[in-house]
């Protein structure tokens, strides 16, 4: 199927962070497509590819870089449709350079930030966009929280029911 | 006509700020609606709001809160589609307390966040999810774009006729 | 006997930092309740346990979360008795960020936020809250606080007799 | 009558922001006494009165400081009840300073800590604190935030007859 | 002549501090260009322009702007020689985010990043990479660190003589 | 006679700030000097300086320079004794980058850091300093720190008489 | 002999680190006393021992402390001569918390602070304002300050004879 | 030959990081020499080398120290030719300190600032650097970022043939 969505990291090195961005949307039967670009070492390559993404019909880009975290401004420039950044904390800042170099853009070319290293909320964030016009894929996504809330409620139980040294020692030690 | 987007602020002294999303929003002609709800003081309206704002079709909301800015956290719990969060710069520490309220959400539940007191861009990066379906917005997003980029070349234009010292008296002195 | 103070965690991940609060409420004899309750994940089910906290009688609510933590925030909304909340340090800002979505609290709405991961705090306070209107209470923090004055002045003793080589290979070595 | 809640600030250069802690413990006729007391300038005075207060009957101390912000924190070391601190916004650093030297307590000796110059959530505090053993005053709490929300409705309601310019107009130029 | 250095803003808002960079290059007479070129909002104009600098000769470029400031990095991308960053002072978070944003590259793409709203040491940092091939320039930047030493000598003469409450009344009063 | 302290400023800028450090050195009848020197601009004459001021044996030496403040760190390279440096705010980060830059010094050369434009308690350290072995001195600072407690005193007395509103009136509303 | 400096940690979790302190002095053969004592732990017996240091004739006092790091603070408020603060590094926040809270007193009591983990540093900058009035012990400091030059200066001659591949496997692989 | 740059480091541990400085220098045959030099520790000898770096005719000085990282700064005083910093991550503070305390320089001494730890980029600036008047340098640069591209590229490549899961397990495991 055409990819609705892409994912571009800024290096090889992001993928086992990304996976997760990845993963979000096979859950949701998104199809998506995921490369490597470099706003800094391949600018040309990343220009052509978000034409590219353009003209094939994907509707949401997530870009992922760490640092000087500049992938999702330079897809924002040119891609009309929403762009949503990942900042990694790959640096010796622990991810504040990234954070602030994706989500302070000046006015005009919005970038979509999600939290540092939050990929599952990335590919979340594209499956909610992507359901603006998509009722089936809202309806999933109406069960997706359910399940969150359900899942939550069921840890409480197992905590009400064993006291917290118990469940700690049970459910949280191999963690 | 019927909202698709819904504009929350935190306290009506947010508005003056916020007015650029609803201009954005305006010069894309996208119905919306606007209204106060504090996360904090008034908790119950918030979520009824949320919810009757689902069943009346809205399909991007914007919240928009200062300091320890729970509202666009709160919001997205309750909602199913995307929610743009903007952090204000209304407290002692300029906004970065409220940027990590909005952005650092947990997995589960994103919120698209913008920069600090970036209203437009948050009205912009509606317009974008909205054009996800729309192809007339999206070819209105292309002319907005090119608007930018002429806009700069114009300015461009004139400041290498003229010199820096002539543009900065000539267009900047009571900016 | 019935609750006098909650204890809600965001995610069962925090159960092991907040063990602590737990063990000071058991060491002064409070009875308390504890339970895990998302302010994103489960919204509708913390709105509910609150409520059914203040029915119940509980004085005192310790809410701890991570990232942009919203927990206690969400619980002083709906509860009209002491909020406590216990920033934790579970992401790549270390707990800047839940401290500052914890502490900054707009007006009307506190929440009495003590250090990062700082359970045993929280409970120490639920404690002193609980002894204003306790005078058996009182006199046993009172006792608690001369027994921390002992146990530094025992320390000091021996570190006065045994110099600080001998002290840092006696009684530091395997800490 | 005989104060329930004393009010310290380490210079009288903080009565003007802490005036707002006065008048939430008017609001909600809670007896209290505010003085000046310095941890590093005046430190013997500082311990004689927390001293005093105890014999008194205090039940809260609230504690009000900037900088390298050690009141709080001193008045904890010596007081069994709780102790509220607000850290406030006066040097260099907007209260960044303040807050981690007021929140940051070491294990045994929790500081209550409100947010940077939040005066009137520190007096809120009080009275809840005060409140879990007071149900008259747990109704005024009650009837206190159900007026916060009416403001917040009453709001919502202008601005949604009026639209955000002419409330801009109307309501905010003089703020 | 032909521009040896070329100077980018990324709005014309920034023209004003960046007269600074401008007088420094006039003040070692240093041929060289200015012209507005934003990232996010004339990426194209931006690229186009850096190869025309390249084709036409230019040496060093020095990009300067402001929040999540990416001209100094997409310029570096394109251009093979050396690219100095300035941050500006812009934004809700002061500078930080523009700092940031420029310095912390990733490996192969390095910026000569200067401190924040440093424009004028950004024009000293040109001649003195220019330099590097021009002995002329090499005894100017000589003869100028002379100079910026014998203010201060001259300086610390008057106030010897004067005093300080002296001098603070007659050389700093208007300043 | 014989200067015992010299305060040196990185720029005659920072005389305005400095001026309450020399105040309190004159309060004490210490007698010093004061010279303007850069560590960057004039790099060879404050060398020369340092020199000069340990052969006419000054004790102590404060440094105060803004942005990255290098004078302080310079002048323990070559001065035995205690040099004092002060941190000023004089840039967009509020002399946070002068706080690390004059406190996080290397193993083998410590500079006496004093908080952020602390130019009198700059003075009152060296005063402290030379009253190591100054009996008269010592007896001073007993004064000088009494004097400071009773002007708290003084204050909270009249507090204590007139309350908030009134001593806000006739006390504060000119500072 | 008498101690003429005394060290004094919050907690004997910090003794490690501050052995550096100790070693210091030793070095310098400056007889002092070390102990433990918690500003909040045991408030009063910290007062009793800087009394007492003081009538014994203690010149200076070395205070570090952790997180809202209080001790130098209180130990400076009761104390007349130089108190060294060593802001430590033990909490989520690396030591930023214990440096604003040592540094940023207020005007009247300063605290001479040292960078974070900085025990050397405090043990030297001790030794230096003993050397203000011995001059046996200035005679030291500068032969202490050769030897940190030679090391150097050797250091530098391997390196240089050696290249940078050989020294790093010959003199770094097992630091 | 004759060196054309010489890197300086504060301290011999920082050799491991600034290893890739050299190796970036190596990589395109550009001659120099490596030497340490503390700016605080051997004061002198940093002065005295850096003259002599002059008369050797070095035309690029890369400088890098951790913590209160003055080295590039008192390098640059006392060089006419461009000076590029090195923030080093060796602190508490993760580096920030060195970044402030390198890129913040006072008008009229420019130091060009790198990332933390970005000693690679170090050596190409001043690959970049020397290249403004060596056109072979030039072409070198080139091919260099044309290889930085295809490396992207490949890698891209091989991720979309292989997909995300396999390619991690077989590219990334053993990183």
């Amino acid at each position: 199927m055409k990819a609705q969505v892409a994912i571009l990291v800024g290096s090889d090195s992001d993928l086992p962070v990304m996976a997760k961005a990845a993963a979000a949307l096979e859950e949701f039967d998104i199809p998506f497509t995921i490369t490597v670009a470099s706003a800094h070492r391949s600018p040309k390559r990343t220009i052509t590819l978000v034409d590219s993404f353009s003209k094939q019909g994907v509707k949401v880009i997530i870009a992922a870089a760490g640092m000087a975290a500049h992938l999702a401004g330079v897809v924002a420039a040119h891609f009309q449709l929403p762009v949503i950044g990942v900042p990694l904390k790959s640096s010796a800042l622990n991810g504040v350079d990234s954070l602030y170099s994706t989500v302070q853009m000046p006015p005009g070319i919005p970038v979509a930030t999600v939290g540092i290293d939050s990929a599952q909320n990335a590919g979340l964030l594209a499956v909610q966009i992507l359901a603006t016009s998509d009722n089936e894929l809202k309806k999933k996504i109406i069960a997706y929280k359910k399940s969150l809330a359900e899942k939550v409620e069921k840890k409480a139980k197992i905590l009400e029911d064993k006291g917290i040294s118990q469940y700690i020692n049970e459910h949280l030690k191999n963690s």
